[in-house]
């Protein structure tokens, strides 16, 4: 960045506080924003971003994400229906060579009547900081060739753009919330749970699984989404004889949990540019002595380190700070776990999903409660972070437009509209984080809000 | 029970009613009784209790459980340690004519450099309620026979007495609590977690395991106790390479789980003459949508009849109400999850343990709370459930003395000291529970209250 943008970037950088700071003493926003109401409605399995890829025993479902903390690995995952195929990903510097060979393993799963295909799972390793890297799989009949770029080497200055989005499902609404994430470009999608949707169909109807692959092919073959375990992951049920958790979930989507030094695939970490992510399980036990709650607090105690990285975000899909009705309340089992260690901790970010519209925080925390001396009130707090309810990706299940009244004094703004929304990190100390709503267009911003670090400017009332 | 008896009896109600509604209105007790000074320690190695049974490859560790919800099942568990040996067990109705026989089957784990032996489990079923069996298993070699009643059938005015026993281990004052149980004479044990210990020894030495179980083996042969999963049955240790959470526990320890519609061991109802008792998991999943969150929604909703079995109870590990600085607050998690259901469904008693003292509570609840109205106070409510802590069974980790000043509204009487509890339910209106101070030997009570059914008496206010 050459010192004439960034002394207009600074000059923003100060307008942006001013405004916000009056924003920020004064009562929150409920957009008044009215979203059209037509049905939200899955796209018909013909639909043209559901195409099986032409070619024999084609690699269909193509998806990345990180194959260790930092992104030297990156894993690729892909199907294929016709027969079991090649396991070999091969990947260079240029689609005409791709000099190095990564062999994969695959996977089945049965769930009630439904037979998944091969589901192949190869990490590629040894790989360079932002370097594009080419790759390609199908080395037995119908070769498919993509490409990624990996994430810059941790660093305090490193900037990076993520996308943010959760509760997507496959609807015409969720075709929008991708297409305008596209449009605005993002390094990596910091994806809070509930991908599918697929449990809302008779029998769970598995094939689901595979529409959605194929429609978001599009952005995750070609960059990593950090992946969220959400209530809609579960998959749980008896009636069919299905009791294990998760099951079609872990079959298809491998996270970096070991490189994490976590135990299970549900809560994990990675290190991306300047920013440390933690992806917490709502759906997993967190109680005092569980792993869950047993890898947080060496995480937080041992592994975060905000020189290197000051950008410390988490995911969870439930969320602690909500102020619709629909899930009103239900992160709060998961908050009084583990709220006073994330603000012990400075986090600047939480962000999640499940609740379907937006919402942003202020600087709230609600730490003070010992069951005797009636401190149960959410109250501003530097130290917290900021809460970020992005669920608005568009699933089948409709907008949650019901909102609790009067707005709670940690809402800062909420809307029931769909959208993404982006974060872009500039340096140690500033960041952009912007909310599109879906019906202004991909530039359009309907929530904007520079967020500066917990670390590097700790008392810097930003919200 | 005759008439004059329960001419007695009710004489003694009314007593009981009278004291305790002066006690229920005036301060809470926190019991000046001194426990001994000197440390807890194990029981060594070559106690006689940790005894191996006498002859080649003679079954060990024996203990039972209702192998259904009613106890026309039971679950004979046992450990070989030479060879295999046969799965079968023979029962019948004298120790002569064990004229029926099941087939049994076995496993074994490995836990770090630990190898257990052969773990047998076999499930008599057919028998006959409120009837009494034996049964004999080790006929490959070495024969041991023992004995058990099977409860009455669910009933509404079925008497039953139930031991209640937590936090146990192996050590000198853990024998003084079975001792003194079994002076007591229940008729089965509600146990509420952490069994043996064995992870406060380097490697998690699950020889510790073993002693354990060759020490309980005088009750749990003859009585079925009631399994609840605690933190120290976790054994989750990722710095051995052991990241299965419960291994040695599941292996060693099963439960009805099926018979009650969960899909795992760890939570789970039995029947039991009057008692409807659900056993909930403190370190399992319980957000919701989760599978534990899941059946005890269905279990409150459809499975529970207050007419067939009026008293229902809740076992957990983890207390909600305790005003212990040990474990405070620990909790919390789980009951702003599940509270509300608990007061809803009138249950009778929660019964936990972790914290190693003992408290009974008053009927209160904490469910007002909706993050904006300040409400979260606990408050009198007679449709709540007593919450009884009775983590001091007496384990190597000591005593809990260090309560919390003042001591709250909700809590009626703690005292730092070990023991177990009864309660003799006598029929659908009323039972006794009491509490035995080890130090008094057993028969002499600490705590007593006659508890009224929150069914059939629902605005008696009994503590």
């Amino acid at each position: 960045m050459g010192m004439l943008r960034w002394g207009a970037h600074l000059l923003l950088l100060l307008l942006a506080a001013a405004t916000w700071t009056c924003a920020g003493a004064g009562a929150g926003v409920t957009s008044e924003y009215r979203r059209k109401l037509e049905a939200t409605v899955d796209m018909p399995l013909d639909a043209d971003v559901f195409r099986v890829p032409p070619g024999y025993n084609a690699p269909q479902q193509v998806h990345i994400t990180l194959g260790d903390q930092t992104g030297t690995a990156m894993t690729v995952s892909w199907v294929t229906a016709n027969e079991l195929g090649s396991n070999t990903v091969r990947y260079g510097s240029s689609p005409e060579k791709l000099d190095r060979a990564a062999e994969g393993s695959h996977t089945r799963y049965d769930y009630f009547n439904y037979t998944s295909g091969f589901i192949h799972h190869c990490t590629l390793t040894g790989l360079t900081h932002a370097t594009k890297y080419y790759y390609a799989m199908g080395f037995d009949h119908t070769v498919r060739t993509f490409s990624f770029t990996t994430p810059p080497k941790p660093a305090p200055d490193a900037p990076f753009k993520f996308g943010l989005i959760g509760d997507l499902g496959q609807t015409f609404d969720s075709n929008s919330t991708l297409a305008h994430y596209e449009a605005n470009g993002g390094d990596a999608v910091l994806f809070v749970g509930d991908l599918s949707y697929a449990d809302n169909y008779p029998l769970h109807d598995n094939n689901r699984w595979d529409t959605w692959a194929r429609f978001v092919e599009r952005s995750v073959a070609y960059q990593p989404w950090i992946w969220t375990a959400g209530n809609h992951e579960l998959d749980y049920a008896p009636e069919l004889g299905e009791t294990v958790p998760f099951k079609p979930f872990t079959h298809r989507y491998p996270t970096p949990y070991r490189a994490a030094g976590s135990t299970e695939p549900f809560w994990y970490s990675v290190k991306i540019a300047s920013a440390h992510v933690i992806v917490l399980a709502s759906y997993s036990a967190y109680g005092k002595y569980t792993p869950q709650w047993t890898w947080l607090q060496e995480e937080l105690a041992t592994r975060v380190d905000r020189k290197l990285t000051p950008w410390l975000i988490v995911l969870m899909h439930s969320p602690w700070y909500n102020s619709n009705n629909y899930h009103y309340m239900e992160g709060e089992t998961m908050r009084v776990q583990f709220e006073r260690w994330l603000v012990d901790a400075k986090v600047d970010v939480v962000l999640a999903g499940h609740v379907h519209s937006y919402e942003r925080s202020r600087r709230f925390a609600n730490i003070d409660y010992n069951i005797v001396n009636g401190k149960a009130t959410p109250a501003a707090n530097v130290d917290a972070p900021v809460y970020i309810t992005i669920g608005d990706g568009g699933n089948i299940e409709g907008i949650a437009n019901n909102f609790t009244v009067p707005q709670p004094a940690y809402s800062a703004f909420r809307e029931a509209s769909f959208g993404h929304a982006t974060l872009e990190i500039k340096n140690r100390t500033h960041a952009h984080y912007a909310w599109h709503r879906n019906h202004d267009g991909a530039k359009a911003v309907a929530d904007a809000v520079w967020l500066t670090n917990r670390y590097w400017m700790p008392t810097n009332d930003d919200v």
